[in-house]
């Protein structure tokens, strides 16, 4: 995976994008500069994860953006999806990488200290989401925020070995100290997925995290 | 899959195991004589259900039952499972198979005949659960129950070629006419999960069974 990937990251929920089809939403995205995306889905069955994936994958493939499946590494396998991104409660990173093979990009989400030293021994790990940098409402069941202290504190732990993209609370306005903090790049759910123009929104991110990085 | 595997075939349910530790469930019902079990989560998270899979597979591993994974594929192939159950709502059965391979135990829901005649291309299916027979307070996202006549008529169409194992609101007093009806076994959940003695339950179902197959 190009470092480059992990510049702007959508994270998607339909329960954020008020009653548009996720497509869409990507799709304006992807015209703005979303440079990765994640199928987050908690509330569907598999046959619908599946269908939207497949979707989703058939917008993104030309582009050669990656698509990531969050959690499901099966659903990952059956849509021939680019990677997998896992969460403290999912299987192992070991796991993960043995169902999926080489090619795959994993990455996995870092709130502790003791879980980004434990990352080190991952060396074909692809990245961490230190999460959540801010508060955020988009998800409910992660632990405080850890701040720009806290994603400095994951950085020098890593050192350059590893690839971080920041994730939680993130908008164009705070994008540079996090920048400058040690990310190489921000996820972001309701900054696009509830923006009136995902597209617009996903324009000034990418020239937020653009300008940080010059 | 030896087609006595179906006889006595435990779906698991935690929300109806009246508290108890699900390995304590299903070790009794073993001892009672049950020949398969599934594991159906449907609630908790990935790590959590591997973890309960992986203390499972240890208990019925030495004693050569199945252990038949619900929906998540990923989750057999990291507990190197027997098997995996798939619904109407999961991934197709072929990419299951294809995630699987060819030694997999790999079973699929049906309620319609359309679907029993689906099931006919799939060469290399292990077996279909007739689901529900009767009205059962277990699922709440299944169809109209099949009844008697349901199952004679899903029997009819795969003919003798595909194991049926029936599933939903059996006990042991109704088990006679829905082996006669061609069900090669019964599949129950509340049965064992919230009988006073699952492994009383268990061997009272296996008793019904191997009568009605006498």
């Amino acid at each position: 995976m190009r470092r480059e990937a992990l510049e702007l990251y959508l994270v998607t929920d339909r329960a954020l994008s008020l009653g548009r089809p996720l497509t869409e939403i990507v799709a304006a995205a992807v015209r703005g500069g979303v440079t990765m995306v994640q199928l987050r889905e908690k509330e569907c069955n598999t046959r619908e994860f599946i269908e939207l994936g497949r979707a989703i994958h058939t917008l993104l493939q030309p582009l050669g953006i990656p698509l990531i499946i969050n959690d499901r590494a099966d659903i990952a396998q059956v849509l021939g999806a680019e990677g997998l991104h896992i969460g403290q409660h999912d299987m192992t990173y070991p796991d993960a990488r043995r169902l999926l093979g080489n090619e795959a990009i994993i990455g996995l989400s870092v709130v502790f200290d003791r879980q980004a030293r434990e990352c080190l021994s991952y060396t074909d790990m692809d990245y961490i989401g230190a999460s959540p940098i801010y508060a955020t409402p988009t998800k409910t069941d992660t632990a405080e925020a850890l701040g720009l202290t806290g994603l400095q504190s994951i950085r020098q732990i890593v050192g350059e070995s590893l690839p971080i993209v920041a994730i939680g609370g993130i908008h164009a306005d705070n994008i540079q100290p996090i920048i400058r903090a040690g990310a190489d790049g921000v996820a972001v759910v309701s900054a696009i997925c509830s923006a009136p123009s995902p597209e617009r929104a996903a324009r000034e991110l990418a020239a937020a995290v653009k300008q940080a990085k010059s």
